[in-house]
């Protein structure tokens, strides 16, 4: 009798009958895993594909990692494309070439594609690959024959992920409690303590954008946090503070960027950064159109790294002859303020206590970390540093180094505290993206110029 | 100064130095175009790809059709794959399979692929594509060597539109207006007369739904008509009535499908019909448990022009051995109340004027009608008829042929009048399906088969 | 059984026991009706309220011209507060006047108020209840005695329309066509000739701004229409043509607010005009910031009929003294140009042939209608003209007079076609305002000032 | 210049020349209040009142608490009815009756109630109203004068949240935040201990819906929660657990309403409570039509105060006759089981340990529980607990006594630990609805009804 969901009952009557034709039992799922894909794959389209997918996607969640593995191991194996199938199209496509590109394009396609978009049409299937895609991220490195089938699934995604797909959406404290405690969950930057401490960076004086797929409608891609400020603020824990007293939004007249965050790990590598940052700018511009600059307050993810490599000796990373002269400066402040066994340990200790005796290491310090973005550069447009690399490519002017700006365990051992600001204005992004990429050439404020030109390139 | 609309700022930068650098005029758009796209290729996936992507689209919207023409001959002669590149590769695939694969697949695929994923990220970049290949389809015929180019269109389009992206939604007089004008445009198979004859399609007895795909808010993909009713109606006429008196939808208990309609021409051979009749079929249900019956009035878009060639002598599309018993009814049914020049033209008098003298063609013509729609496979799950093939394959039921069911011109001169009954019963929807595709079994309601053995299985 | 619409169910058992319990036969509806006030008054709150109040209303609904008449008559003399209880009330509160206000707000309320509460709790009961208004007030001049009844639901529907409960929303071709036909249906000022005339009215050039109400979603309270231009416009023809050329939105200076229509009779004397204009004007500022000027274009109502009162020698409403110089100039100008019989006559076809002899008049009657806006006040703020009456009490400045700018035979009829601009500027809105309304001051533009000075004040 | 928000700058101008006319500092707030209300009162509906609006309702809440008396103050003796028009109008109501109503009806309106319909324009103003009742409801006790302004708020108030202007939201994860927060801050009945606990509250196999009004989107009026499990629950823990096992919402066939709460202490006295049940009654029912049972888990409020003070020795509220055979039963049973020095604190004790000894008490409780509820009335329809009054009003069955059924310290304080399943029939709601309401005759399940009839009715 018709009245009950449809498209339900049709579902699964196919997937009763599926286990049932099969003789399957659940613990059976990996290899009915495989032999359903193949009937998904030779299906003509018909909904009842809906329901295998269903299926599918139902039993790959419920099985264990041996399951899982072979899984995979089966969509590397044969799920590929047929070698024998793509010599006879390589050779008729030697023979006569425009004519026979499509067959050969065909024999070339893996079918694993055509079964991740079938499985794509099951209710929430894409939310499924995403998980799909990070369950297989994890196999990677141990078992590089699934490359493959990481290139195919990365590559649907990216299509479908296609910036034209998204949509920039506000986040605040009006959002689902859904979305946001994902939001919590995925901030890694500076994270986020509870509801309280959620609630605090998105009050009025706060803002946080997202790109939306609509497809996945509470999960946000990549988000980014905004404090409005008078000043372009310097260090973390002011912009962090839950109990930050609150402020006049439209006395602002500074953006600052404090907090940028990659969300599905399904999704790695596929890149939607750029997008968002000006499309932020864009709006925020809009809706505040007092506020005279946006800025960020980004950290240095591998400063500390590569310092402790230089003290211990290690300068292979580092411009020999620009890097002398800063070191004369940093040394002597460093050896007169310490007495700890290693150069690193030293320079730890004495930031931790910054405010008392490490104020003659903050010149130097500062200028190693200029020299460690500015000079570092294999080719043109490439940073040692990924976060100066991003923003530099985009377009940004290398603003101020703050030292002493991250006091958290994760900012002293990560950057020795020192944090970046990077100035995004409209007028410039253009002009510098081209001089940055092309020529490697890094626009700086006037001070961190003159700094540089002092104590970086004219001593050389 | 920042505050106003930066991202619009960045975009009109870059489109005016791009016409700028590369000494445009508008009238020159034809060679920039292409010139623009290798650009957009090689551009690192900034923010002003944006702007390029924006820039492509507005200049070949407003080239002309030799500038189009040109644009679609250069997008297939210059941005396939590279062949060298290919031959190379399989070479290597050849000696090392798994290995080279990936570079294999890169190699194979056409840059405008890419090109495609990047136009898309432009403001409204998807409905311009889709524009895009609706011009394509128009040359296609008469330059096959742009069927590469529409391969790969078509390819990402399907990808991009897969059914786990769209959104089933109730179309009614109170949706936008600039949606509903769209349905009167793309209603073809019963058309719309104006606002007054759309309202009364919409109204409390009646229900319109529609695929929708998230990057094209206003635009159904497809859309089908369904009249609320307490009979399988045998006729079109009172359906599409105008002046049709209201009826109590809660008191129906029969949903009557009497269009559906593909919308987008560009999306031409992306299928969403099973998809929706299904979705549809289901809410329908929910929404009104009385319901009892699902059924179709369909036409036979090709059964006049089959009808014609075999009055005129041409039998080779008909089964002989059970075409001619069939004939013998019909033949002196038509002889004795026409006096036409040709067979067709007496048919067509006769049935024009259906209600005075032609009754005893009624019982042939049927017959003839069963006969096209059942026998005329060529393998198991290939009907002649279209429109019979979509719903059998969908796993309905031949449930009644109607004669005198559409007087419209066009009824009339594609299938002489005749409609066909299919109905849905969910219980058997999937048995249906497998048997009709894997034996070319035809299900059908009592009457029509007691009708088939007795005067066409039978008679043979 | 539960699991069917549960409310329903509930509401259809005491409808149907209603009538039922009451011996009802739908023809004796309009006894029941009072009855079943009398009963719903008499409730206590249960949700069985909502069903008797349905039944109320569709009783109401379902009768005929007779059966409604006699319902108000009985609301009138029936559902009145109760004349002993207020006289005791009120001697009560002579004696003990703090204590007993209480019981003579009760005693003096007439029970049909809250009648009017209660069956607004029924599905679409607030849209019913303006309905039955304006039934109400079709009767009010043959009936005074209903005016009691009228102020009742009048005092009700001002307190549930209070401006805190409206939405301003934008109306635009992505509106719901349920709405749009309201549009067309409400647009008194220049109206609408169907589909193709309302989308250019609504074209991206255009905005159309109405109040709505939560209870009545689909229905505009009150909405004014508005083009983007570069220019005051002078004349209403191009404003409404439906042929006229595009243009660019973000190119407008200027916006010209050209109709303002109060929708709903059943809300006649709740006036929703200056908020809705002063909240426009704000959004489009917002929205288009580069918009310089906020003008009206606007009727002149009553200009035609005072005229040609003052024409046949009946100038009981102008000011003599200052008349008489105008006159000594329009009347020669008239006597030189027609040969009409009566002067009106004249006029009109003068003007109606503008463009070829009577550019000479154009001088007079535009001074004629300045003296008939300025002047015509008989205490400060009060105007003949009711539109000179509302813009200039909300604060407008009297900006230009136009002769010849509405030729239609409603503009000719109504205000021989002469069309005022008024003009807002935010700046000065509060201070024109109580100098309007306190000393009578009106607010003129230079020119028009100039005008004033040398041909009517001058001339006194 | 326009392009900047104008509405905001026709009210911050307004504002600022109200303060500087008044000569005003905000310490001087509550002076000006009453002048400002003056103003506004005296205000002929322009967009300035808005303004004035908002100036009020501001300084009313940046006032302190004597500020607040004086403005309550002000209202009560300055802003009520002028007695001696009220005189005047009453005296020409006894001359000249039906023409002079009117007049009356306006003499006798308090002006506060124009007041408080003009702040209600201001932005927030309905929600700022609502506020401002709660601090008058605070000082009516210590300030009977008040009770006229309370009587006059308290008047529009209702009228505004007329039933008809609510809507029913299901509320759940995905609602905002801001929505949730106050939903923990409001549950009285079952207190939530922060978000896990909440969520616990919404998750799949509950329910959870408000009534919200339009003028406050995220402010739930009242809400009720229920619980889909398979029995009818008897003890409330169970459905409180944050750690309790999810279940299927589609396999349940029974509906608990474990907690019903009013949200806004300024609504007090304006009942939703027997609408949202009967509403969600119906919607549950729809959306999941296995239900079979809607039943409450309620407590019974003040059964503890009552039972101590009858075993205290103070009998006068219950029926004497039926009253001794069940203390026959209950005493010795107290009795035998506890050493307390009083009865009550034996109960407690007694109770507190119930799984151990206290089962012999478990009959004889319930017993007098069954008494409280069924015998206490005054006169038909007025029960002595007022959930159960009600539940009864509304046509519940009283289904069900749990002894032991909430051990929480509140559950043991109130009523002793018991609580009571009441039973919705659709099929039942009116009839017993006017038994209880006319006879006081409650509807009862089969097995009270044999308790009932066997201890308390038949041993009389």
């Amino acid at each position: 009798m018709p009245g009950i969901k449809w498209l339900e009952r049709i579902t699964n009557t196919v997937a009763d009958r599926g286990r049932e034709l099969l003789g399957l039992r659940d613990d059976e799922a990996k290899n009915s895993l495989s032999d359903l894909c193949r009937r998904l794959i030779a299906g003509r389209g018909e909904a009842s594909n809906i329901a295998l997918a269903r299926e599918i996607l139902r039993l790959f969640e419920n099985t264990d990692k041996d399951g899982k593995d072979e899984f995979f191991a089966t969509l590397a194996a044969q799920f590929g494309p047929d070698p024998q199938g793509i010599s006879e199209a390589s050779a008729a496509f030697d023979r006569d070439k425009p004519a026979t590109l499509a067959r050969l394009i065909e024999a070339v396609e893996p079918p694993r594609q055509e079964l991740f978009r079938r499985l794509n049409m099951a209710p929430h299937g894409t939310a499924s690959l995403v998980a799909m895609r990070s369950e297989l991220l994890d196999r990677l490195r141990a078992n590089p024959e699934l490359s493959s089938v990481d290139a195919d699934l990365k590559h649907l995604l990216a299509s479908w992920f296609n910036r034209g797909f998204l949509r920039l959406q506000r986040i605040d404290w009006h959002s689902p409690a859904a979305l946001l405690e994902k939001i919590m969950q995925y901030e890694s930057v500076h994270s986020i303590d509870g509801w309280r401490d959620l609630r605090r960076r998105l009050a009025d004086d706060r803002r946080c954008f997202g790109f939306f797929h609509p497809a996945l409608p509470d999960e946000p891609l990549i988000f980014v946090e905004v404090a409005l400020t008078g000043e372009v603020t310097a260090e973390i824990g002011s912009l962090i503070d839950p109990e930050a007293q609150l402020t006049d939004p439209y006395a602002a007249d500074t953006a600052m960027f404090y907090s940028i965050n990659n969300a599905l790990r399904g999704l790695r590598g596929i890149s939607f950064g750029n997008f968002l940052l000006k499309q932020v700018l864009s709006d925020l511009g809009d809706e505040l159109p007092q506020l005279k600059r946006f800025v960020t307050l980004s950290p240095m993810p591998r400063f500390a790294e590569r310092l402790n490599m230089l003290l211990a000796g290690d300068i292979e990373d580092w411009p020999r002859e620009r890097l002398d002269p800063l070191l004369e400066d940093f040394e002597p402040a460093l050896a007169e303020h310490s007495n700890q066994a290693s150069p690193s340990a030293a320079v730890f200790e004495l930031l931790q206590n910054f405010d008392q005796h490490a104020a003659a290491l903050a010149g130097p310090l500062a200028r190693l970390a200029l020299l460690y973005i500015s000079a570092m550069k294999r080719s043109p447009g490439v940073c040692c540093d990924p976060v100066a690399a991003f923003h530099l490519a985009n377009g940004a002017v290398l603003e101020r180094i703050n030292v002493g700006a991250d006091k958290s365990v994760k900012g002293m051992t990560q950057s020795y505290g020192v944090m970046v600001n990077y100035l995004y204005d409209p007028e410039q992004v253009v002009a510098n993206h081209e001089a940055f990429v092309q020529e490697g050439r890094i626009a700086m404020s006037r001070a961190l110029k003159r700094e540089h030109e002092k104590h970086i390139v004219g001593k050389r």
